[in-house]
């Protein structure tokens, strides 16, 4: 329950600061005898990696995963996985001048009255480079799902450009710097963030994840619901401002016809005919793509002077120095595929404990 | 962790179905030395009694709570309090026909592929009945936190008709049966209303809370954010389909200069220029307004038939009986206060433990 | 965590004061279909009902366990079940001396000290009447395990009287009011617990509790050890001052060679040539009975007058005049064997969600 | 709740193997500005550190603890506080037989029926270097606790040879190397481990801790009992198998007026006539000493072969070559005052968090 760790049996702590020695996780209550290796970590990490390209801070870190603990011979003992990414590249100088100062839009304030003291070089603790941690974990995550279940996040929205579902290819994921599953709007966002960045200032953004394969039966009512669990991953995330499952705040403008997903038999079982619950009905998945969006704000680093206060109370002004993403909620694309599968991971482990695992299905006997 | 469960230092357990004996809470971790009465509980839970108007459920429950433990000569002994909630008007026979078959939109489906058993009586542990629960728990995190934080939520949509924040007036919410601040899109909502209870139907709503007078300096960077727990307290109500903190989904689509608000020094300490954060910035409220959004899907209770399969794996049609909301945003407002009263009250029993309680002011030694 | 729940995928809320309306439970995360009706929770209430003999407090109790939520048409639905066991022969006046002062032994000064404010009735929350409702968790716990783990407890010792390990016989339980496994020994504690018992004294005595069928490979290194679970719930027992496994406190006198258990094959697969260990290694089930020990101090209520201090902070003299138990170790007996079958079926499930469930064995491919 | 973690607001979750190349813990919920060094961890380090003498074993370590992140210009920041120790001398071939071979009375057998995979060098997680991360931690929450408790372990008992009461010297225990407190029977113990390690035997002990200063009004009834705490923490050490509090197992034998400690009201508050209760009442601390007992076994690794199986399930004999302590609970010492202060601290800050902190105290109005 402190404050830095998440998941019950399959839990992940995370530690560091953006500019101290090093930052880590340590995944506990993973699975024996998967195969892994610190490869498996890095193809995520590579995705989220800082200074891939303009649109993205130009901070360099290879942000490569050591395993010290918790693997013996390419498999998972089951013990706790302790994973540590140095920090090559802080520069703290950058930020002498906000060490006084409250940036707007920063956890800068508020961590200075809870603590009286904080680690301002690059926003310490509530600095993005934390997701690194969460996106290792994730990768371990990815393992104990294994194949069968498939975590694609793409970035849905920048500023007011939204993607076209007509148009929506998750191919393109790969051929385009903004996760962007739609080549039409990701011209419009290169111009877009052309000139965000070129202005010194930032965008928000929206990114969506789908999560297939996910068995009927995971997950739990009320305050265990996969929702809930997932709102509060998604929403753990830096800068994340909200979350929806399926329709999510659209819904409130359908009626109970338009709203509720019918069923009717497939060739596998049970099909619904279409998706407004998001894969998730009372907190328990359905078998359906779990679907879910994430708002991220626009970065608050900017080059524009600010008004803000000091530690001594004198009104002042800030701008940002320190190297940052333009748009922050790029880069959250993998972070969001990375908590999405530890939240699942999470949800495994527990439904197969307390139910042995496997769904009942209409008109077969007993669980698959 | 289980499943019914939620907080840490405060702490608060539901059980119960909808057509069951009772339902109730355990409140674990309360401060001791509050003076408390079920009166206390009470006036809550009749703010969302059902009955009341022919825009919700025409079951007829007092509601009265009763307290077994955890409370001497008056006040609360820092023990476990108890509290039970009798069922007094369950109509089971209503739903003889859904004990077979899953009624779309509804848990029925995913709760019989998890447990392959299911109290299909009003929806069992999935009913909205439970929620009478919350509000009680509501009702003593409401004496932990004190008079000084006042905890409001309105409904702002119902269907596609939103309050005018120009009109906003927060006593006009005692004045309609909607919880609506605006007296003129209630006179709108109460024809829509009208006309989707008389045709079988039901709509979605947004319900907004406001916790005003939450010091500085509650909450935790990361997993403890606020904003994350807050999101999973009312991403588990009943029908959440979406959460969103300050400018939310919106944020998005603003620029960094005008999401991130500005400070200047005010008469009694520093003073935001706006609230984009809602309140949380890094996890941690700020001293200002905490602000938040709930979207509720539509009633999946519809009197139309609506296409699904069976236990059996036949393919039939089911069209729900029992009462219901027609709209269960309205009643879900002091659902969304009483989870942000336990998540603020859980919030600062978990502040006073890290660092003793208070908060650090610019300008001023030592906490306040 | 908070102060009144235990286990973690298998949890147990307890709640109640002595002399309040009820005490009771609420158990989370229990397995689904499980069939279970009030009489699976009667008959272990009933082993430790008071009022039996005149070896037990006099207070009448039926101690009937209601289940109010989480069972459906006769089995378990998988959601929290809330047992309330009503208390029927509350006597307050008897203890409106000890209002204010503090009673030697009891934990009337440590609450007053932490909360300032405390149910002085029959102790409150420190009366070991709370341990009804383990009692009633513990039946649940049972059905999760199933009848091939059979957990029974043993009384060892009263006051300085100990049973014979020669002359053990499980059924010899059953035949006398100690829960004794030695007839001989049965008679010295008869004459020697009147003889206390009419003294106004009391005194003090340890239980053994023994599960066996538990298979290998349940509980985990480290925090989440079995023998450190188990020693947790059994010191949580009421007057509870010692735990032990297997060989316990004696293992400091023994040489390495005498302590650790040899192997060799047995019929059905590896066996231990001997127990010190008590069944568990590394904090994991080996597959032999696991075997503890729990000291429990004399009882604190006595007839003699004793020296103390009241709230006003006088010295004074207070003697007990409520019903109690001479030896409360004696009742201690069925709460042991709750408490140790709660501690398996959190294992149980916690093994089987991080693994699967089963054990690996040497000589044979896959889980068992 | 996952296996590697314990505390709840002071929570500390430690990783690693023997023979990996570090092992380490992360410290989450500390208090923000705390001044902290990596020599107020090394100064506990090590005390604990082997090869010190010839009662040790010989493995050579500096036990260097790293300081990663939490800390900024020397003091806490609240964050999560990551502590690396490098493993400097693994010498992993001397383990190469026991790869298949399960030693009696280590965690081989159980590991291997757990997770069917383990990391057999130097016992993997299971070995006794896993504690050098708990003094670590334990270190920190020195820190918490501050100068006024004092907390400090003896030895009292090694093979059959107990300390002297009368001759007890709380200085004495610097002077020799087995943590003993009574010079007379440092002696006997010489000659006793001399004869045993030369024999390639080795022997089990009895620590016990004492808390001073420990404030009234700390821990909780019942499942959150300090005592029950204390017993999970001191029974998850290596070897451990038996704990008790006060005077615990002896308890058995007394008469409640013999163990009920009477008060009288002393020059600061009340005073306690005596100490069986061990400092703790009803699961709350007293304001007396705190003190606790663990019992450990003999180390299981001794040179005679003894009987085992491996993993074909082949009957074999083994014989521990690698280095090892012949008195595990020696090094066990300063491992009882780190698990005891981890505990204190988990409890101040809960304390603090429910009821503001401080101790009611007879006589006095408003809390302390």
């Amino acid at each position: 329950m402190s404050h830095d760790t998440f998941g019950h049996l399959f839990r992940v702590t995370t530690w560091g600061e953006s500019h101290g020695p090093a930052i880590g996780c340590v995944v506990d209550g993973c699975p024996p005898g998967l195969p892994i290796g610190e490869s498996d970590l890095q193809i995520w990490l590579d995705r989220r990696k800082p200074g891939g390209n303009r649109f993205v801070t130009q901070r360099k870190e290879s942000d490569t995963a050591q395993i010290l603990s918790g693997v013996f011979e390419g498999v998972t003992t089951g013990t706790p996985i302790s994973i540590l990414i140095a920090n090559e590249d802080a520069r703290s100088k950058d930020y002498g001048e906000i060490a006084d100062r409250f940036r707007p839009g920063h956890a800068d304030y508020a961590y200075f009255a809870k603590y009286g003291v904080r680690d301002h070089r690059g926003g310490g603790r509530s600095s993005a480079r934390e997701t690194a941690a969460r996106v290792a974990a994730g990768g371990v995550a990815r393992l104990v799902l294994g194949p069968e279940i498939r975590i694609r996040a793409a970035v849905v929205q920048i500023g007011p450009h939204r993607v076209s579902r007509e148009r929506w290819d998750w191919d393109e994921i790969e051929r385009n710097p903004f996760w962007c599953p739609d080549s039409t709007i990701a011209g419009t966002w290169e111009g877009f963030l052309d000139k965000t960045r070129k202005s010194g200032s930032s965008c928000g953004a929206v990114v969506e994840v789908h999560a297939e394969g996910v068995p009927a039966g995971w997950g739990a009512p009320l305050y265990g619901k996969l929702d809930a669990e997932l709102a509060a991953a998604l929403m753990s995330i830096n800068a994340a401002k909200g979350v929806e499952v399926g329709a999510g705040f659209a819904a409130a403008e359908l009626s109970g016809e338009e709203n509720a997903d019918e069923m009717r038999m497939g060739e596998h079982g049970p099909e619904f005919l279409s998706n407004h619950a998001g894969g998730i009905l009372g907190g328990v998945s359905t078998g359906q793509a779990l679907i879910a969006r994430v708002a991220f704000k626009p970065t608050s680093s900017i080059l524009t002077p600010r008004r803000t206060v000091d530690i001594t109370g004198a009104e002042v002004e800030v701008a940002t120095r320190g190297r940052h993403d333009p748009c922050v909620g790029i880069r959250g694309a993998p972070v969001v595929e990375a908590m999405t599968a530890c939240v699942l991971a999470d949800a495994f482990l527990r439904h197969r404990g307390q139910t042995g695992g496997g769904a009942f299905q209409p008109g077969r006997p007993g669980r698959l």
